[in-house]
């Protein structure tokens, strides 16, 4: 427990979220996800397990801290409904919310198909694992620059 | 890097300081304490180097995040000056403002004889040296409790 931080970011959550830089992605994904196969590929193999916790608050906590990358055009993925690309269920309607609060400004969220969305998850710095129920909770992250 | 997070606090230290919790108590140091050593005997053996940093710089970044105990008469302890133990220097009023500032109200700060402050920072959860070129620039910090 420390000031000024949300306190469902224990201090397993901190020290990752401090350790990556410009550019290194985060998973945060719901409770079917493969989350410990897919984080024992990743740059720590660091699984971080929030239970009581979903998507939509983990985020809002998380974003808190860490910025979004504004040097790609798309800093934040999810994994596509299968068998429907196109579909926004309320899972990502809700996290829609919550990165365009944290940044202050319209963000895109790309829908990535799902096995290639597992094959990028293996390329971040690390897994957040949420109980999330609502299907298709599965996000990733790139990491920005603070300025001040 | 993280946003709210001062920079001069990196992901180890920012680590230590999450995992402290109420009645653990942190070591600040200067240059010339003998701080590997006593690490060494602390109960998590860390040692935290922060170079380019003086401990009035550090203490106000550290307590911008740690709260300081509110449940003991004394929650900060400094070593005295060997041979004049009522004497107060400039780096101990500077430290005096900035925990005062950081709990917005006057808080005790309690003079330990050398040989006594070097065993109860064996006691403490870890150490962060600086690089502070001031003599008796050496504290020990209890940590307290996040109400909200």
């Amino acid at each position: 427990m420390l000031k000024t931080i949300p306190s469902i970011i224990n201090s397993e959550l901190l020290t990752i979220l401090a350790e990556m830089g410009h550019g290194d992605d985060l998973v945060l994904c719901d409770r079917n996800f493969p989350a410990a196969s897919v984080a024992a590929e990743t740059t720590s193999g660091a699984l971080v397990q929030l239970s009581g916790t979903d998507t939509t608050e983990a985020a809002r906590a998380i974003l808190s801290l860490f910025p979004l990358d504004g040097f790609v055009p798309v800093a934040v993925r999810r994994m596509a409904v299968v068998d429907d690309h196109a579909a926004v269920l309320e899972v990502h309607r809700a996290m829609q919310d919550v990165v365009d609060a944290a940044e202050g400004r319209a963000m895109e969220i790309e829908a990535v198909e799902r096995f290639a969305f597992y094959e990028a998850a293996k390329q971040a710095y690390a897994v957040v694992r949420t109980t999330e129920a609502r299907p298709y909770g599965c996000f990733i992250f790139k990491k920005g620059v603070v300025f001040d």
